[in-house]
């Protein structure tokens, strides 16, 4: 593809020759003569001497620190995943149902929409326009899946729920699954039947092997646009705010809020029946225990050290309590050593 | 329904007219006149006053709380879990094989049994009365699914398990799978192979895209009325106690055992070749290294903070130890000044 | 199986008669006299004197500890696994294609691979000699799967990926899914396309569920031998170094690199773009936050415990700064109690 040609599609401002190639999108310090490479952050602004790609994506700041032709652009990182949707489409599913899928007669699939060989779609089911769904993937009884959803081999959605357009589910993805309710009585646990939805939001992506649950009676809503990656777990009853993000083996327990555009580390585990507000980032491996107000950065992670340092180190935690108190109590006795009054 | 007719069917006490309608049960502060809501914790007692409710499901201590239409009941939670069920029949499966079906044809299939398009059932394998193997489900050759089962979409056991009645696996469940054995030998993993079954208990329940490892030379065992949430990961020889819970993103190490009534909490960590007595409380986020030997809650929760004062204090769990000597320095030093012998 | 045609095969020294048999291999504490039995350990030893196994597997040291048949081998671990592979075959899988395979007509499989009902096989993928796609399992457009590879019930694998020989992918595993890649714009996601590949070495075994996303635009790669656990997540450009062994439920994120001989505990996270030196050790349940350059074992748990107990210690963790300055300044007044310059 030609320079020219990206930015008539992409915007930003080219400065070299219109009809240069660039045949691959390539990271900076392995690009060649006809690849072309992005710029964002110090890191990256160092190769800028030595790179050989044929082309760059900056920012406005870098906009003379090279003389390749460029592209200069506000958001370099966003413009790179924009030229490589370009470069690289994805490929296209046929449109029809495979003679091999298994499809209820009551369900509706749009004419546009793909069936894979050994998908199911159940009664009264919906497929919409140009949705994919591939071989294995299980579409329960009565759920709607929105315009140009992609589910890839093996996701599952249970009955009745609702996904929006432009939604993907990696494969293994599980979505509607019995939420985790159970009641005690005289020894035994009693199951709560879980009879609200999952509703997903428009262009909202998740990961492989992660799951959804649908709600007890209400539903469980992931809003537009929330980026959820691999073996992730989201309860019932939770509600995710429009834009989030929310990185591999993280865990949300049921019924807890999550903001928009917060951004949730990996491993993350986030307790059940709590509230955390708009434009929050929880670090990875940490653990959440109670409702965030403020919008912050927040992080429990225990450092690590060497395991012969750790053993003498951590066996204190146990003791916090005393220790403070003995340091407490030395205070007091230096203060009447200096003949002051504690 | 009638509340005459569910207090006919599940006990306890009207107070009120027995042909009053219950179409629906929904939480108590958004339920209205014709829908039923239960009451149970001082947070519900609160909004009796204000609820619109048709009728209530509430304990002893509320039954003159309000003058509303009422079943007074021992155990609310547990009754709601059950008029819930009684409202919300689970959605029948038609007995029999589905022409897309895939039966060896030395597997024995109950004619009350269900079994999906899609799914598939092993040589030698049984599938018992009234259960339900839904589309993509895999029984293994020699596998038994006792009565009344139901495999999600896409769950998996391997060879040579055994289920008793009763039990439910969601979508994307593996039982079965290799233990993680692995000998090292001259710089190269030797896989010991994992020749063990599954065995779970009637009425065990596990989650979407939990996993629970075949033993390697016994059987790994989850004992009756087992309740496993999602993703969570159970060791080869594990034994898993009557009536326990665990909740979502657990993992239990392999050849572990954990009591009878224990709950563990959402993505704890349990070590393996440890014991767990019954009646133990895990809480979440926690890691369990070693055996416990008496009930009760325990928990390795490292609190949360801002990251800017987290990233001040975390530094200093690396030198606890030097801390702790310093204290004990100063505490000498201290009885010297004050002239008694340390 | 004999015990002479053991040692004919496996090596070792026999001592006591080579036409004893070995039915099977069983738990020291429990092999009875047609049983073979391995002893590894002093927990193993001390069982010695009781023990009423036929035969036993032990090491030099313990060559005369015993009078009982046995096998003198160097590694008596590694040889019990071997044993127990001749006497626990793995089930065959008759050679060709399932009638109800879906396999695309561009594909090739070799002659000798079996696919099973209701697995596919998508255009121009290769599928190599003995190996087995159990019924589900997915093999997408372009990938190639090598030699003797095993691809169990419903795993899958992404497009244009490359497995090696012998490679075993559990029920479950999902290879090549999209790495969790996006870029923030004016208040939305935008996708970064994932056009790199997963290429898995040689003797590479994946567990059920386990994850490994394909490269943004390199190769997410597995070196030779590498063992994982279910429930791991391996993060989009990572590089796991040959014979790494990595446990239940850990998580590795993204452009990490982990050397060779390590072993990555349960539950264990391991943060993105850092390296990881050959032969190290991570505990289970630790959190590696930063590169580590030197062999060793690390660790950092913290300690459960009561949870009355943990609530009054856990508190001073957010104080640990205040706690440590508060020493030192009576560290500062001892010293001029003292008589001495601070």
């Amino acid at each position: 593809m030609k320079l020219g040609e990206i930015v008539a599609r992409l915007g930003g401002e080219l400065i070299g020759p219109a009809d240069a190639e660039a045949t691959r999108i390539v990271p900076l310090d392995r690009a060649g003569p006809d690849e072309i490479a992005f710029v964002s952050g110090p890191k990256h602004a160092r190769l800028l001497d030595t790179t050989e790609a044929g082309a760059l994506i900056l920012g406005p700041d870098l906009r003379d620190a090279t003389s390749r032709p460029r592209i200069v652009c506000v958001n370099p990182y966003a413009y790179f995943a924009r030229v490589s949707a370009l470069l690289h489409p994805v490929p296209t599913h046929g449109a029809g149902v495979d003679p091999a899928a298994m499809v209820m007669h009551s369900a509706e699939v749009h004419s546009s929409a793909s069936i894979g060989a050994g998908a199911t779609v159940g009664k009264g089911a919906h497929i919409g326009a140009g949705a994919v769904v591939e071989s294995g993937a299980r579409v329960g009884e009565g759920t709607v899946i929105g315009a140009d959803c992609h589910l890839h081999a093996n996701a599952v959605v249970y009955h009745s729920c609702v996904l929006g357009n432009r939604v993907v589910l990696h494969s293994g993805a599980v979505i509607g699954a019995d939420g985790f309710g159970v009641a005690m009585d005289e020894g035994r646990w009693v199951k709560i039947p879980q009879v609200g939805r999952v509703v997903l939001g428009d262009d909202v992506e998740i990961g492989a092997n992660s799951t959804v649950d649908r709600g007890t009676l209400d539903d469980t809503v992931i809003e537009e646009g929330v980026k959820i990656d691999n073996q992730v777990q989201i309860g019932h009853n939770c509600r995710i705010g429009a834009h989030t993000a929310i990185a591999a083996c993280a865990g949300i327990a049921g019924s807890t809020r999550v903001g928009r555009r917060c951004r949730i580390g990996g491993a993350a585990m986030i307790q059940g029946h709590i509230d955390i507000c708009d434009d929050v980032v929880v670090s990875a491996a940490t653990a959440i225990m109670k409702s965030i107000l403020r919008p912050g950065t927040y992080t429990s992670i225990y450092p690590f050290q060497e395991h012969r340092h750790w053993i003498r180190n951590a066996a204190h935690l146990r003791h916090m309590d005393a220790l403070a108190k003995q340091l407490k109590a030395l205070e007091k006795r230096l203060l009447e050593l200096e003949g002051k009054r504690p």
